[in-house]
């Protein structure tokens, strides 16, 4: 049975495969994706032209496509924000 | 309800701080999450030094411990070797 770390990575593979309709994401599936998987994301940044920053931050290769690698960034990038956000109700949790 | 991307983000956070006993990862605590978390792989790695190399490779600012940042890398580099054999897979499916 995958561990749950396991089934996270699997997760963002399946994911990313989900919407990357030829293998990498066009910018029409890079915004399916954001609004189906990060709604709320997408939502709090009150920019219309948000999705459009953000395949251009993330297609560093310039090919107008976001691949695995560079999808990957963006999770990072999100989760690195998430974890900090814990921290920080976890340290009021305990005042 | 969060969805399929938001839950493996979380998963992320929440496994790191299952083994991060003291908000980062130890050594020991970096030994533990991959036994239990990465079983498969540490096998096969067939280098009883192996933790150690990869301690060595994520602690990049050197303070002897792995913060979440760092240990996202761990994350990212799995998850892209795994999708390549996804890939693979999928094109060998097609022959």
């Amino acid at each position: 049975m995958p561990s749950e770390l396991e089934n996270c990575m699997e997760g963002l593979i399946k994911v990313f495969h989900r919407y990357a309709k030829n293998g990498n994401l066009s910018r029409k599936d890079l915004r399916e994706l954001m609004e189906c998987e990060l709604a709320n994301f997408l939502r709090s940044q009150k920019d219309p032209g948000a999705v459009d920053k953000i395949m251009k931050d993330l297609d560093a290769n310039g090919d107008g496509q976001v691949n695995f690698e560079e999808f990957v960034s963006l999770v990072v990038g999100l989760s690195i924000a998430c974890e900090q956000c814990y921290q920080m109700h976890m340290k009021k949790g305990m005042k």
